[in-house]
């Protein structure tokens, strides 16, 4: 019990004060998965492939992009620390994936399979319950960010992404946060520049 | 229960097909919910608003649409028969909702509240098990959207929403459709236009 509460791991955190689990049903939690590194640019999941993996990023960040119909990639989150990925209606349906899940620094990832994830919710209601709540939030989310890919302008997407994900600012390369705002890197220097002077008048 | 078969409702099919209800405990399902009408431009929820119901669109078309932050409204969905409408984040919070959904014919709505939707879900596994289906659909629905939104030409999005929902083009004005894609009213003339004659070209 005591070797736990010393292992500094991101997931461990979660389980104790979101799933209210003691050590001991952390340990047995942690069981069921699996602790895989990515270096920076591997990929989790290529487009075309059946995701075989529901991934919880531990350390790192990751990009989720797709390729459009011009062959241009478009990023659609990015994926910090106490994040899940993966694509579930392809590991559900076994359909390949139109999803990209890359890399962005060197990464931990506790894995789990379908089954596995489906025998760890019958065995442990409170990871059920974890489980449930992440994934209402994760779709109450995708409304939120449908809303603000459809309406929002590029400033009311930067400041939504400063709001939620600060930290990406300083971790990720400017053209790929242009990317995410769908626009040029250019136009996001101008953005930046415009914003920094509005707040020095401010 | 000869009276429910005669019935014409769109939600005793859903219920018969895809949650395989006899007849007796369709009729106990619907005694949960309440058959609201609404008349064309009526709404179902408006911004500012906590959402009180969830909805299942018997017969009609709502749209869920936002107002941008230059005061723009921009269309998010059409729901049209089979549909869940609501916006559950609000329900679930009692926060009070960004969204509007309003609907654009004359309208019947299968309304029933959280409380007694948390009650059906225990009365009727049955029912617990079809809105499990329905949220986990909507949820990939969402993502899949999203990665039009933020990814997709207009063309691309014009061409999904002729695949996915035809009956629109129909039965809702051309300029609700031009919001839908993101584009002006001329613009969508033009790309019906270009799209038309590539298709008698080939």
């Amino acid at each position: 019990m005591t070797e736990i509460s010393k292992i500094n791991h991101k997931i461990i955190e979660t389980l104790r004060s979101s799933a209210y689990m003691s050590d001991a049903e952390v340990v047995e939690c942690l069981s069921f998965f699996e602790l895989r590194s990515y270096h920076k640019k591997d990929f989790f999941l290529r487009e075309g492939e059946v995701c075989r993996l529901r991934g919880y990023v531990n350390k790192g960040c990751f990009r989720r992009y797709i390729t459009n119909t011009h062959g241009k990639e478009v990023i659609l989150h990015f994926a910090l620390e106490d994040w899940w990925i993966g694509d579930l209606e392809s590991m559900i349906n076994k359909q390949p994936s139109v999803f990209n899940i890359q890399a962005l620094e060197d990464s931990e990832v506790f894995c789990i399979s379908e089954d596995e994830h489906e025998r760890l919710c019958s065995a442990m209601p409170k990871y059920f319950s974890l489980h449930e709540e992440k994934a209402r939030r994760s779709h109450f989310a995708s409304l939120k960010r449908l809303a603000l890919a459809q309406a929002g302008t590029p400033e009311d997407k930067f400041l939504q992404l400063m709001k939620q994900q600060p930290q990406l600012f300083q971790r990720v390369p400017m053209h790929y946060i242009a990317s995410y705002l769908g626009i040029e890197p250019e136009s996001l220097s101008r953005l930046r520049k415009r914003l920094s002077e509005k707040e020095k008048k401010s």
